[in-house]
Order: structure tokens, then C-alpha cells, then sequence
């Protein structure tokens, strides 16, 4: 796709200095762009890139000072960032903007689709499932029985929905994520060997969730392991049988949570931290990448950290300082030795 | 699908208690059942949700005492537990229940496929593969070229089985793991660069082994990786070349296992544990989750734990715990330092 | 496949000694070889294993002595380890060597597929991509939109490439690797909501590298998240967006680079490590299994390790030996609490 300056003014509601002809076809930051690129400056701390970048076009504030020649076309704009994030919010729903069934993909029956949605080859859609309006089912997308999708959602290729599972309005799931496979849970049958527990439960996935490519989430046992709305969960988590992770959470690569842990609202999870089973995260903590948290948090919104007795993140921070002065440290207490056993010596001798 | 108390009742011998019309259609733990749901009470201490569930049946044991007006129909059995057990794992398998060959799929004529079968759309069937009976290949499967598959074996949708590997009979593996693929073997060229090691051996998976989510189980690089019989596997784990894990070892999710690493039987093995190559863990280990296994484990049925160097679980609890005292330490340790320095001066004025 | 003696001797240029009939249809580890094995003897040190062996023909140095009696047929060569090697890389490029386009598939009317590709069925190629020659798309993988890869790239099954990026020549990538998917980027709303940042960038991924199973490189925000050319990447390893991988670095499993980070060339990184965002590795770093690596390494050639405060490799293995000392060292500290208190006492008496 190709625009002139402005073309992009137009959208904008911008004004052109410079050639409004220079053509764009590409978004790029200003200090890494090309003859081609669409750029944007608002913050004025990198003026100086404005008289060196290569960019065709540069979209500015309308209060920026030019005090050098341009030689890329500008256009002024009221906020030049949220112009900018405007712009690459359509160039992606452009993108991504498929619609209308693919040849060959599998649709029951039974199954229920909605409007304007986008079903890709080799997309897999069972019996008695129902999808809303506006979905986009990538290729080789699967979607068991009785599985229920609300409005505008995005399944990325490869993404797998077990039966039975929930998912709210504007939700989008990245490749390779697996939602609703069986939670891991064995009785052991006194012989060495383990019974299978059946997982009959389901996963509830809420509106405006995000989830990343290759996070898995269990199916409860019974009832249902929920993500409620707004929660984002980056890539290769792995969340197990009936967990619940409040609104708003955001949790980071690699992390996994055990089974029937409760994280509350507004959390902040880094990455690859764990969390053992049965315990509850309380709205507004923040934990730092590679923590383990083995019992519960109760005080909200505070910062905690550590490997596995965590402490709160200052006491965690002062350990982990510490920890780092040990070999010193006792080397210290061997001359403290000395220095008493000599003490003791002329004690001895001046009894 | 919908049952009556009188329905249920003669599917688990029993005996029913008030309404023999009232119908369900789901199950439900007691404290969270709504209409509709059969629920079943085991424990005693849990007698008061009798009396307040909106469940419309609940099982109980022939000997539970009713001493307040129950709303429900109650089915009394036996073991009310193991009642419930039985009628979950019914529930399962007639949600499971599919059989056929769904199209477009690809089996390769050279393919056997055995009676009883579900190949489910979009599902390839490699030549030479040998798949048993009552096999559930779901879409988007994939079983490479030479694989052979023993009997009543699910492959949920997306599992990935290399070539030549081999899969025993009453195993399942869930939507996105992969059996088979390159172990990480490199040589240095010399000049910075590697050169790829072919990887020529191939992944067994023994007789009643489960394999959770996205977990990867790389091919011997000569001979075989080897899962053995009973064996349980959570999700996201990744198991490299020629690891072996023993008969009944059960592996939560995201642990790493190095290359060539031999676990026992009846091992238990936290999450986010990762063990270097080519050790041995004895027998009956038990090792904590986001564990660091550098050596060998040569005593049997031991708890092991901490990061890098483990050491016993006891051992690790008391060295674990002692590092949160360390800030206290040092500030002691300045102390003694003071008290001695006093103690010096005083000796050198009283000599 | 089944070979002579007198075959195999011919494609090594070698000269057989015993049966020139002697048949091997698989390759094995001489210690672990059964009949129909054909085996290598090239270290000297395990020449007692030529005289117990299984296997039908063992290849070997034309230097070897032979102090006993030999069932097997023996190819000598000049280096029986490189003709070994030879023959393993032979016999997986029969295995793997495919051609031709499997039917269904799905081949956008717009994309060129060079020569002598494979395409296997229910594989999707997107419209504008660009496939060079030799390539092997196996079922079931994904090539969205204006996607372009070089020559003699192998994508196995399951993998997915998201739209505009770029692979080069002599790529491997194994199954269930997601190549492309979004950044993790949320601006916070204000209210405790998030709102998506658009990941407009891709994903270059340069000459000669390989990606294992299941492992997630996410696209760049704007501009391209790199892995250079001779990279090899393990299984289950988590890239984030911006991040750039220098030339022949190598990845063990279950890492995670958080965004923006930068990996010189030549580095070894364990598994199981996190690297914080937005931080520097220099070249020829090598960093140990599970740490975590919070600010940037400057010095060139070096071992690293520890959580979280990393150290150099050789002060942390000083630290992890001394924690473990460390309830030891308190009872020491409480001992020369009740030396001192005496020696006060004595001063005290003395004075």
C-alpha cells in the first residue's frame, strides 16, 4: 500500500509542509527510517533526527520548533504520537482484515456462524459451536463441540479450543495456544501406578482478553478455570485446572500458575515465575520475574520477589545483596577467630 | 444431554430419596451447584451444603444421616465417591465418543488403520504408519512416516509425531505436543559456526503414558528417548535426546530435562524444575519445583531441592531459610567486630 | 532400507574384512547395537566392545589392531567417526527427502513456490509469499502473507509464520514454532485497563539457522526483531519483540529474552534463563542453566551466572558454595558471641 503526504494529512485532519506528493509506503521509528517511511516526532528531546532521518514523511506537533532545513514533507498534527498510533491501528486492521469462508475448512452443521467473519482453510469448527459477528478464524484454527465465541475474536493458526469452553467479545489468541486441555490430576492407585481424575469442568476466557502463542490453559476438574476480562497473558504460560486470574492482570512469558491458585485484579506477573496450588494473589500485587510464591498474599498492592521463601521486594532485595557478600563474610568470621583466640591468650596470660 | 434421580439411580445400583423425575444435565460440586446439577456428597464434614445446595441431585452414602428438610433427590450408593467417579469417567467417554473417518483427511495407502477408529479433518496419516484400534487421531494430527500406535491411543488436535517413533497402547497426548523432533545437537566447525549432528534415533512412549499441552520430547540422536510405562507429563515440558524417564514417574509443567539424563520410577517432579545432561536420578526422587539438578541422585526415595548445587530437602529448607536472615548477619557481624576492637583496648591497657 | 557389507564399504571407499554379505537395515551405538546394526569403532579406548558387539558390520579405523575374534563384518576407512557422520546425514536426507505438492492444500494464486519444493497437504501459503528452491513445507504449517524465504528452508509440521517476515536460506524450523506472533505491548488506559500498542514490524530470521519445537519469537514492534545468520535456538525458548541474536549464538531450551534485548554473536546461553528488556550481552558471553541476567554484560569471552544479581561465573559459584555454609556460619556467630561475653567478663574481673 502506497499514500501520499497528503492522503495522510486528510485522514489526520492534519496540515502539509513540505511535498504533499512524497509517497510513503512503510512505518518506521524516525532515527531507523528509509526513503519510503512514514515517520512521527513527539518528543522534542529528538528534534535532531528531523534534519537527519531519511523518512519521506515525518508527522509533528503543531508546536514544534523547526530550526534547520527538512528534507522530509511533515504534517502538523494536534498529538503527533496518538496520530501516529492512530495510523498504525488501521495499517493492522487493514493487515488483518480478511473475511468470507476458505476452501477447504470444516463447519458442522450445527455450528452457528455470525457475520462478516473470516473462516480459514483447514479451520476446524464442531458441532453446536457458536461464534459471534466479525471473528477471524485463522487457518487450522480448531474449535471442539459446544464451544461458545463472542464478537469480534481472533483465533491465529494452530490455536485449539477443547468442548465446552467460553470465550468473550474481542478476545484474541495468538498461534499454538491451547485452551481447555485437561488439567494435570492422577490418584495414585497404591500400586505405583495413577487413575486419570476426568476433567470435566471448562475454561471461561472473558472480553478484551490478549493471550500469546503457546500458553496453555487447563480445563477445570469441575466448574471452570476463568481469565476475567481485560487480563493479558504473554507467551509459553502455562495456567493449570481451575485457576482464576482477576480483571486486568497482566502476566509475562513463561510464568506458570498451579492448579486452583487465585490471582486478584490489576496484578502485574513477570516472567517465568511459578505459583504452587491453592493459594490466592491479592489485587495489585506485582511480582518480580522468576519469584516463587508458595503461599498467599494478602496485603494488596505490594511488590513482592524471591526463590521460594519470598519476603516483600525491599527485604527480598536487601537478601539478595547480602547473599552476594557471603563469601567475604566469612572470611571476616575466620580472622574475628584469630583475633579472640589471641584475645583469649593474653587474658590467659595476664590472669 | 439430560437424566432423571431414577435414571441415575440404576445406572450406580442405588436407591432414590424424594423426586425420581427430578432431571440434570450437569455435574457440579455441591457448594457451587445451580439447578439442574447432580452433585454428590462424600465427606460428612461438608453434611451442612445438603441443606442449602440448589443441586436438583445429589448421591450420598447408604449411611449418611439426613437431619434437616433437603430440597434435592438424593441417590444413596455405597461409596458416593467413587459412585461419582464412575459416572464422570461415563460422562467423558460419551463426550469423547467419536468414531469414522472425517474428510478431507490424508492416509497414505499404505497406512493401517485399525477397527474402531476417528481420524478426525485435516489429519495426516503418514506412509507406513501402523495406528492399532479405537485409536482418536483429532484434526490437524500429524503422524509422520514408519510411526506405530498401539491401541485405544487420543491424539488430540495438533499433536505432532515425528517419523519412526513409536507410541505404546492406553496412551493420550494433548493438542500441541511434539514427539519427536531434532535433539540440540551441534558440532563447532572451528570457525564459530556449527555444524547440525543428524539426529537418526527416535522417541518410545510406552503403554499408559500422558502427555500434557505444547510439551516437546526430542528424538535420540542414535537410539532412543525413552518414556516408560505410566508415565505422566504435564504441560510445556521439555524432555531432549536420549533423556529416559521411568515407569510411574509423574513431571509437572515446564521442567527441562538435559540430554541423556536418566530419571527412575516413581519419581515426582515439581514444575520449572531443570536438570543438566547426562545424570541419573534415583528411584522414588522427589524434587521441589523450580529446582536446579546438577549431579547425580544416588539414594533412593530422598526430597531434594534448591538452586544450583541441591542438596537434601531438609538441608535446602534450613540454607533457604538462613539466607533470609543474612541482612541480620552482617549487621551482627559489625558488631562483634566493634565488641572486639573494645575488648583489645581494654586488654592493652591493662597489660 | 537394507545395505551390504560391500555397499556401504563402496559409498565410504573402504575395504571389508569378514562377510561381504552381511546385511544392516538401521544405525546404532556400537555398546547398544542388536543384529542388523551397523556401528562405528573410532576411540581406541572401546575396542573391547568390536569382540562383544551385536551388530552385522562395525566400521573402523584402518589403524585399528584386533586382539580377538570379530562376529561382525568391518569396513576399514581412514576415519571411521567422519565416515559414520557421512553415512547419518545420507541416510536422513533419504528420509527427509521429499518433493512435490500433496493435495489439499492451500497455494494463494499470488505466491511463487520455487523448484523442487514439497508441499504437504492442509499446508497454507498466504498470497505474496515468496518460497525459493529446495524447500520442504511439511502438513499442516502456515505461511501468511508476503512472507519470503529463501532456499533449501525446511518448515516442519505445525509451524507458523506470521505475515512479512523474512527467512533466509538453509533454515530449519521445527514443529510448533511460532515465528511472527505480536509483541506483548499494552499502554495502561488509566482506568486498569490496557490498550493493545499495534506490532507493525516482523521478524528476520538470516541464513543457516535452526529453531526447535514450539519455541515463540515474537515480531517487533516496528522494525524486526533479528535472529543472524548460524543461530540455533532449542525448544520451548521465548524471543520477544526488538530483540536482535547475534551470528552463531546458541540457545538452550526453555530460555526467555525479554524485548529489546541484544545477544552478541557467539554466545552460549543455558536453559532456562531470563534476560530482562532492554539490556546488552556481549559477544562470546556464556551464561549458566536458570539465571537471570538483569543488566548488561559489557565484558567480551566471559562465564555469567546467579539470580538475580549476576556476577561473573566464577564469584557466583564462590557464592552458591558459601550459602550453603551458611546455618553453619550462624552457629559459629553464636558461638563467638558466648567467647567474647566471657572474655568480657574476664577483662571485667581482670580490670
Amino acid at each position: 500500500m502506497q499514500f501520499t503526504a497528503q492522503e495522510i494529512s486528510f485522514m489526520l485532519n492534519g496540515t502539509v509542509e513540505g511535498n504533499p506528493h512524497a509517497t510513503v509506503n512503510q512505518l518506521s521509528k524516525i532515527e531507523e527510517a528509509s526513503a519510503g517511511s512514514l515517520s512521527f516526532l513527539a518528543n522534542p528531546k529528538y528534534e535532531q533526527y528531523l534534519y537527519t532521518t531519511d523518512a519521506s514523511v515525518v508527522i509533528i506537533n503543531n508546536d514544534q520548533q523547526i530550526s534547520e532545513p527538512v528534507k522530509a514533507a511533515l504534517i502538523r498534527v494536534e498529538n503527533a504520537y496518538s496520530a501516529f498510533s492512530i495510523l498504525l491501528e488501521k495499517y493492522n486492521s487493514i493487515k488483518l482484515n480478511k473475511t468470507g469462508i476458505e476452501q477447504p475448512s470444516f463447519i458442522h452443521p450445527s455450528a452457528q456462524v455470525g457475520e462478516n467473519c473470516y473462516v480459514g482453510a483447514f479451520a476446524y469448527i464442531g458441532s453446536g459451536v457458536k461464534l459471534g459477528n466479525n471473528c477471524k478464524i485463522y487457518p487450522q484454527a480448531y474449535i471442539a463441540e459446544n464451544v461458545t465465541i463472542g464478537d469480534n475474536v481472533t483465533l491465529f493458526p494452530g490455536v485449539i479450543v477443547y468442548f465446552d469452553c467460553v470465550i468473550g467479545s474481542n478476545v484474541i489468541i495468538h498461534s499454538g495456544a491451547i485452551i481447555g486441555s485437561d488439567g494435570f490430576g492422577f490418584a495414585p492407585a497404591g500400586d505405583g501406578t495413577y487413575n486419570k481424575i476426568s476433567q470435566i469442568g471448562n475454561v471461561i476466557v472473558e472480553d478484551d482478553v490478549e493471550i500469546g502463542s503457546n500458553t496453555t490453559i487447563d480445563r477445570a476438574t469441575m466448574g471452570s478455570t476463568i481469565i476475567h476480562k481485560g487480563v493479558k497473558l504473554d507467551n509459553l504460560l502455562q495456567i493449570a485446572h481451575n485457576v482464576e486470574i482477576g480483571a486486568n492482570t497482566v502476566i509475562a512469558a513463561q510464568t506458570g500458575i498451579s492448579g486452583s491458585t487465585k490471582i486478584g485484579e490489576n496484578c502485574i506477573v513477570g516472567g517465568q515465575v511459578g505459583m504452587v496450588g491453592h493459594i490466592s494473589v491479592a489485587k495489585g500485587s506485582q511480582i518480580m520475574a522468576k519469584s516463587g510464591i508458595n503461599r498467599n498474599i494478602v496485603e494488596e498492592n505490594k511488590k513482592w520477589g524471591g526463590i521460594p521463601f519470598f519476603s516483600s521486594y525491599l527485604d527480598n532485595m536487601r537478601v539478595e545483596v547480602a547473599v552476594t557478600h557471603l563469601p567475604a563474610l566469612e572470611k571476616k568470621i575466620l580472622e574475628l577467630e584469630k583475633v579472640i583466640t589471641e584475645l583469649r591468650k593474653i587474658n590467659d596470660s595476664t590472669i
